[in-house]
């Protein structure tokens, strides 16, 4: 199945090049799962959006609009992907941005992507990547569409066997998966890498860390070190669409599939936050 | 003057939405003067293309397509300014690059920019940026299309007598303009300031660090700190369109427009590899 495109409300397939999002990835996106033809955590989403284009200065699509060209989407295919991209939209050449905004919305509806049911139990097999992720307080935790250290660190690998990979900050602390976030249960804490200096700060994540305390699990936002993330009891990555992927191994190192992810798991699951399958 | 856009050599304007460029950033451009319906710097510009597309595994178009598409549109209008942008092609939903590349290739003329030739002599006002450049050496250097950070640092003032910002990176240390490379004179040394962890390696800047020694100027490419930048005897920006700016100003410092950067901008000039206004 094509992917489906509405660009400003319009079904359509091209966009104009003189589009800054083209030119300098000056523009931010969203993931989300659809399921039973709604849209899965659309507050979070919609929040982290506008969040985004705050930080970025620039105009946020009406949120009604957007919602709507959303519930179009979910409404005609489900389960699928809803990938939302907003971009500061048509400018000249050079850095500036022009007077007035004239923002580009794409709503893109995808196939829902099939992945192997092991990859949440036993989970999945992991390696670290050499690409490190650049550090940038003032772009950090955005979703923007500068994501070429992204694209290099998947380019690593092709082994189907290996499901996600795990990156570094350039001073060797562990971030984040290539597309999801990563945490590990250690000494009954709960952790999850800091974001404040770069990664993103995924809307799982988000609703994990807001859940967490309820189940009686602490949470601790740290900086990692990869020597710690190795002491782990178990680890698991998450984001929008794959919910939750227990982690079983990285490079030579093995995990247990323990109760702290399945706990996790089934919270969001009851909350209606995650996909079943 | 509308600009004037060839995509894989059709004259077009639109592009697919499904684009990696567009969602990832995942390509690199160039700019280059046009002048007397010639590109200047040429070898300089497809030397960078094709070193750019090598580094992040992108298939490259052919030399000599791009050259003829570059040709044809200078010859159509100079002076005038060419960018190329080439993207890894349309792909899927992920970072996963496509098992076999289709680039995307575009070449666009643009009317050549008015700058006030004040600019040259006695020089612009610049600013320091708050905006910092992050950090890693596997895209140091190239120009490729993950461009926010000079978007948000050229955001940050729109007094029109401020031409230009400096940018440091997270450590404090000085790299270039947003749109340009930096050169400064101090007790008989040329210093331009070490790319090797971040920012884009100028092909001007590479014409002078090729010129220099024969103008018995010897180049130190090193870590440059702000006070030793503040401590400069000449300051000078140089890129492709604007050629060389003397800076007599940055923040409160002042500095003279002594004879290093008229001697730079001469020896440029006379080897046909800047505009000359």
């Amino acid at each position: 199945m094509a992917p489906i495109f509405l660009i400003n409300g319009d079904s359509c397939e091209q966009i104009s090049v003189q589009d800054r999002g083209l030119h300098y990835g000056d523009g931010i996106f969203e993931t989300i799962a659809v399921h039973d033809h709604k849209p899965l955590s659309w507050s979070g989403h919609i929040r982290r959006l506008q969040s985004g284009c705050e930080r970025l200065g620039i105009e946020c699509p009406d949120k009604d609009v957007i919602e709507s060209e959303v519930r179009q989407l979910s409404s005609a295919s489900s389960p699928s992907v809803i990938k939302i991209i907003v971009t500061r939209g048509q400018g000249g050449r050079g850095y500036r941005v022009p007077e007035r905004d004239n923002t580009t919305r794409i709503v893109a509806s995808y196939p829902w992507p099939e992945f192997p049911s092991g990859n949440r139990n036993p989970g999945i097999i992991s390696r670290i990547c050499r690409t490190r992720i650049g550090r940038n307080q003032q772009l950090a935790g955005i979703k923007h569409l500068n994501r070429l250290e992204q694209v290099l660190a998947r380019k690593e690998w092709s082994d189907p066997g290996i499901a996600e990979g795990i990156m570094l900050d350039d001073t060797g602390h562990v971030i984040e998966g290539t597309m999801s976030n990563l945490f590990l249960f250690r000494q009954g804490q709960l952790l999850t890498p800091d974001l404040s200096e770069c990664g993103i700060a995924g809307v799982t994540r988000a609703n994990i860390l807001e859940l967490a305390p309820a189940l009686d699990m602490p949470v601790v936002i740290k900086q990692l070190a990869l020597d710690e993330m190795f002491l782990a009891e178990e680890i698991f990555l998450c984001n929008s669409v794959i919910g939750i992927w227990s982690v079983r191994q990285i490079d030579k190192y093995r995990f247990d599939s323990g109760p702290g992810t399945g706990k996790i798991r089934n919270a969001l699951l009851s909350a209606g936050l995650i996909a079943p399958a």
